[in-house]
């Protein structure tokens, strides 16, 4: 095995589609890098460049994509000119019902400031750990809690759909690791306050890929003998009312290498809405070196690979991500845009 | 979700070991980072430094560890060294029985040189396309199989335990996709040859977990209705003897970051063996951008959280792989080595 002949050209027809019992045909990818993705980059981008990155990421095909949040801009100064730049994007949601474009909101505040402009889509958050609702917004989680629950209902007053995030569901940077059942009794309640979607964040990157079947068999309720997860399988002596598994996404960031194999244990359980940010933009500010979120490219190859349909251009989402990483002056951590790009790692 | 908050140190008690039904409880690691890392790096290292390095891994759990490579010196200068390096290894594979240091051997010249040392393990190989036996050893694929079955033939007679290793499994650079039959018939005849164990590589990294568990099905002649893969599963419509589960590894590299989702489809297969490269050495020469091999850490970050026995100590490898990314003067590109050690990427 020596080192003679190189190509240039990454292998034509690769992934070779093959198919995979019990996974499902097609995956919503909930693309996070304007937001989950460039709050976590040091440098902040000019407001023309965010929107041209939308712009290039629908081009690609992708459908939902996260705009930007409405946080107060002192704590996350990167995003602090998401009233300049909904109307930019105003185009994108009007072209076509199918896509969305949402938005985080903290508090009542950032959702007045959102509706105004007109949003349809927010997201609302908590946090399954009390050392992190402290840290994150200085609340208790029952504060939070009832902060999101307030945020939650005015939206949906207001005829938007609600997404929930839930934060550190399979360790805590205090806390460390983090009981199933404790997860589950919180992701029903954030549930409850009428999210369309949960997303089970795995903010330290630290989950693997059982404790991932665990946490989902315990909020979809399977494990009971009647599903595919069987008798005894792990979270299935967690009581609560279930959630139906099409309501559940799942949000890994890349920290230990995790987020794919994580992915691969959730489509199992039936999920088919995961969370990615395009080149893996952003980093984990609760572990120093982390890597961010799961590159949306490395998603993309895999489900290529296992014949699941997402209708993302996999050439046109590499290049997005190789202009961007330009405009912030690194190379993209993903895997697949270095390869497909011929990026040194 | 602000920055609010760091925490320097890796949490503890992460990650939660939670089992997962249907894989096995223990992964023999088949340590390659001395061999198909190191061959892989620019920089060749001093001697003494590669003995440190496979002494380092022993002391860090590991008990199969590729020491090196027996080819002619000019084509992998980097392991020109392995008649100097093997004495000073003599006291690991002395001390320990269950010590493995298996060597390559391209041909009866190499296995001559490696049997004079007292190597009892040795790798032959082969590839499962025409384009990269010819580009790797410049000859025909049935030429190259024949010279593999006369080193494998001649290594058993000498008492040595052969491994069997076959390139290009997924795709190939020049000729793409590889049908799995083509690659399950030479499998078969590699295997034929009287290796006691038989890896199969995705030598560029293209690989994904339908295709993984198409090929293992394939070749363990699963699929049949009688295995939990059920009727009609990939690849069971591949005539052929079957091959013992227990007898095949899979060696994956990280090129578009699939190594670990694959190992996890592979371990669903019943797979236990694992090639990995401690660290994440080694690049790939055929994808001028790729990264190497799966890293050793990541895939024992999995293992440790789905409670799967290694015999590995993740920091003690992790603090090796630190050294020598320092020797190598380049970070390791093991997200979990970097997480660990508060690396940037």
């Amino acid at each position: 095995m020596t080192d003679a002949g190189t190509s240039s050209a990454p292998p034509a027809g690769l992934p070779m589609a093959v198919p995979q019992e019990g996974l499902p045909a097609q995956v919503r990818i909930h693309e996070v890098g304007p937001r989950d993705g460039l709050q976590n980059e040091k440098a902040t981008l000019p407001t023309k460049v965010k929107a041209e990155f939308v712009h290039r990421l629908a081009g690609a095909g992708l459908t939902t994509i996260e705009a930007t949040s409405f946080v107060h801009p002192s704590w996350v100064p990167q995003l602090a000119d998401a009233e300049e730049l909904m109307p930019l994007l105003g185009d994108l949601a009007g072209a076509d019902p199918e896509v969305r474009l949402p938005v985080l909101v903290p508090n009542e505040r950032g959702l007045d400031r959102a509706l105004e402009l007109g949003v349809r889509d927010v997201a609302v958050f908590a946090s399954a750990t009390e050392a992190f609702a402290r840290a994150n917004v200085n609340r208790t989680l029952e504060e939070a809690l009832a902060k999101s629950a307030a945020v939650a209902d005015r939206a949906r007053q207001a005829g938007a759909r609600v997404r929930g995030y839930l934060s550190m569901c399979f360790g805590d940077p205090w806390e460390g690791p983090v009981p199933v059942a404790q997860v589950a009794a919180i992701a029903r309640r954030l549930y409850a306050m009428g999210c369309s979607e949960l997303s089970l964040g795995d903010t330290i990157g630290v989950a693997t890929p059982g404790h991932v079947t665990a946490l989902l068999d315990a909020l979809t309720g399977t494990g009971d003998g009647t599903t595919a997860a069987g008798a005894g399988a792990p979270g299935a002596d967690i009581p609560g009312a279930a959630i139906p598994v099409e309501h559940l996404a799942v949000h890994f960031h890349d920290t230990y290498g995790q987020a794919l194999a994580n992915t691969l244990a959730a489509l199992r359980c039936g999920v088919t809405v995961v969370d990615a940010s395009a080149g893996g933009l952003g980093g984990c500010p609760y572990a120093r070196s982390a890597t961010g979120n799961l590159a949306t490219e490395d998603l993309v190859w895999m489900l290529n690979g296992l014949g699941i349909r997402t209708g993302v251009d996999l050439d046109r989402l590499s290049a997005t991500s190789v202009w961007m990483a330009e405009k912030l002056g690194r190379p993209s951590p993903s895997r697949t845009v270095r390869a497909l790009t011929h990026q040194e790692q």
